[in-house]
């Protein structure tokens, strides 16, 4: 027979007794489908009250660790915590993460947002309101182009925000941009020749080719791709951020665009890749519209993501398909399952149609533009004309520093981080081995501190003074 | 200046002059950088207290629509609302999302969970708990591997529920099996050979097609792939589900696993992808350890979901990479960024902590072992053996019935359809086209209904007595 000193019970009886029990079933002692005392019997065995025991035999039985035959009694169920004491603990091996994490006391390279900045509050009501209100939905296997609601409130944004008149249907929802770079060579095919912008966002390059296509990269001039290159390198695919394009800044003109959109009409194979990364953030004037809205022949695919416009701790982003390709989609890829869970689409959809998000970049626009402005002032304060030229045109989140030495960019670099300060130069983000000096830097304001700022450009132009003296 | 007529307002004060002045922005009444009354003059114009007004400018400026310059006042924000009334609304394309909801009154074959099942409340509190005391945690970038916190949980599940001694750096954690199919091509090779079981889940061969690899597929015998066919086809990287194969439900013996590891040890290319999808819902009986656990050679990955266990609408899976493999990882692919989101990983960490996943696999053990039972009983009841044999080992969230007819496996769906009852066939998993009759019919129970399956069986009884009575 069971027996239990209630007397050492250090919580509430019932909770004693289960804890009790349930070490005896999990070490044993209680044996798989071994019959247990009827509730009233181990109640006056115990000395203690019939109902105890129920909400102990409740709570075991919920957990699996009994069941009940009817009319028969309680008995122990089958936990097959395999070999459970004899394992050894975690084992440790010799995986090399390949993290450096540099100390720098001031880093102009970041490009996360500041945590600050995201509607935590809001977030958090919503995501507890749909979790009290839609369990259903929340529940329910999302179609492999995401939530209907997402996409709608998607589609109203960018009408809104970006001139375009797209149907919902167009709309791929997926768990970030580099998994829908994924999707995208699945449908338009492995066997075609990509191309990207030289400089430009690296990683691209690495997606491309880790996906196993071919892929290549033609120089801007400053209107953007060049077209007589794009044309000699045998280029199907162009990826290209015609808004803003990172690093250099350049907005696309209008006239480069209809000369893109003429190659890619040449050939039934060719598309554009418009990847509008933080077109949200253009902190004056008319945003340029996006060449997906002047496209009449379905060649170009426009994508965007929610990690530069909310926080990049959320993975959505999503596409606009042109017609045909979204029924090639549908037809050829709707067997992958969408990759963001219900709970984030239903709460980013709330977020939207809520009027949350408009006001979200609204109020950030004119934070980053009173943050630019600051910044500027410094450097204009600061550094002055004789160091830098600044290079920009008051869009998106980061802007170029052009700076008057002689020092090479891989040295300056270095010099500045012997000072602990990080900066990344345009020739970071050439692809070829070795590319010339261009003396410029990228500033990425968006997460930077105005702590510590004033300090970091004077340490600056005592790097920049002393290449002037040796020069 | 401005007026309103606030004895019209249908709200606070302060919300009806919020949306007055934000309507006349919208508008353009208001212009870009015009200069807006001061908090008095305003009141005192409308008759109100210099406290609304200023709630009001406080909503406004919050939102973006509005911004003060120091010791000058307020002004209008430009709000980029792009052409805002002309545009049309969303367009309607002739998209063809290609899905057929057809009517059956019993599905046999839907192997979704029950969402009564999803401890929704606990997970709903974690995530609630989560969101108040994780905030900073939250809005930090996951690592591309995924948190550690959720990586050592689900080390320590493996322990206890597997007997698998790995280390938590070993696991790579993504938004669903098919995004890391994705990655392990990238990382085993686009130029490798691959192959699935036949039959078997025949979205498998899609995937891997759609990367663009080169897949093939092998027969089964009683006990898994066979190793002679799997030599001849030359396949260097095999996808199998040794514990519990699906749709067949062969568990593969010991000997055949280590003849699988002895052929993946003859060459250094060859790796084995054990899918252990629903090893979780073994019912009885210790569950055999899987390769991965016998592979001193590290030749094995292994891969499993959340989708069965929890619910098919959070899309987190994970993989055990030998540890060369994660070396390899981590130098080449690095780059993706995790597609989980920060909140659902530190949710399901805490959901794993805190014991509830044990306790919810041991509650769905024996609740699905008692409808198991339920069907099986009642099957025998109304079937009977002249009509039919149950194949089944105890474990995982189905098994087969071989019916006891000379209809064809095309002809019985289709009789069985008209009766709206659906069920799909073994034959339905073959990779061939035309696969010859086995008569065998999977029974996915993990969602089915008590209600209306005793009706469904007896007209199933009645279309085989149909087939006897012509044969």
């Amino acid at each position: 027979m069971l027996t239990y000193d209630m007397s050492h019970a250090d919580k509430a009886l019932y909770l004693y007794l289960y804890e009790c029990i349930r070490k005896d079933i999990l070490e044993g002692e209680l044996k798989t489908d071994e019959k247990m005392p009827s509730k009233r019997t181990l109640a006056e065995n115990l000395g203690i009250s019939t109902i105890t025991v129920e909400n102990a035999y409740g709570l075991l039985i919920s957990e699996g660790y009994m069941y009940t035959v009817p009319k028969k009694g309680y008995y122990v169920s089958r936990i097959s915590r395999q070999q459970l004491s004899s394992q050894p603990a975690a084992k440790k091996l010799d995986i090399d993460k390949r993290r450096v994490d540099e100390e720098y006391s001031y880093d102009f390279s970041s490009n996360r947002t500041e945590r600050s900045d995201f509607p935590f509050s809001i977030w958090a009501r919503l995501m507890r309101e749909n979790i009290s209100l839609k369990e259903k939905e929340l529940l329910t296997v999302s179609p492999c182009e995401g939530i209907a609601e997402l996409r709608e409130a998607i589609a109203d944004h960018l009408r809104s925000f970006r001139g375009m008149t797209i149907d919902p249907d167009q709309i791929i929802v997926g768990a970030g941009t580099e998994y829908l770079y994924g999707l995208l060579i699945k449908l338009l095919g492995e066997d075609k020749v990509y191309c990207v912008e030289n400089p430009g966002y690296k990683k691209l390059l690495s997606i491309y080719r880790s996906n196993g296509v071919e892929c290549r990269y033609v120089d801007l001039d400053d209107h953007g791709m060049r077209v007589d290159m794009l044309r000699s390198c045998g280029a199907q695919i162009i990826h290209i951020c015609p808004n803003h394009h990172f690093p250099t800044g350049i907005t696309m003109p209008v006239s480069r665009r209809y000369e893109l959109l003429a190659w890619a009409n040449e050939d039934k194979g060719r598309y554009i890749i418009e990847d509008d990364y933080d077109s949200e953030f253009r902190l004056k004037g008319n945003p340029i519209p996006p060449i997906q809205s002047i496209d009449a022949c379905e060649k170009v695919i426009y994508m965007n993501t929610f990690s530069k416009s909310l926080t990049s701790t959320i993975r959505i982003s999503y596409m606009v398909l042109p017609e045909h390709l979204a029924n090639r989609f549908f037809e050829k890829l709707s067997f992958y399952a969408n990759t963001v869970s219900t709970f984030e689409q239903y709460t980013l959809a709330a977020f939207m149609k809520r009027g949350y998000f408009e006001k979200h970049i609204n109020r950030m626009r004119l934070r980053y533009g009173r943050k630019r402005t600051q910044i500027l002032d410094l450097i204009k304060k600061v550094l002055g004309s004789e160091d830098c030229r600044i290079i920009e045109n008051e869009s998106g989140l980061h802007f170029v520093l052009e700076f008057n030495t002689d020092i090479g960019d891989e040295e300056l670099k270095k010099r500045l981080a012997r000072k602990k300060i990080r900066m990344v130069s345009i020739t970071d983000f050439y692809m070829d081995e070795l590319p010339r000096d261009r003396h410029q830097f990228v500033l990425n304001y968006s997460g930077l501190s105005m702590d510590g700022m004033e300090d970091a450009l004077r340490e600056i132009k005592k790097v920049l003074a002393e290449g002037r003296k040796k020069a």
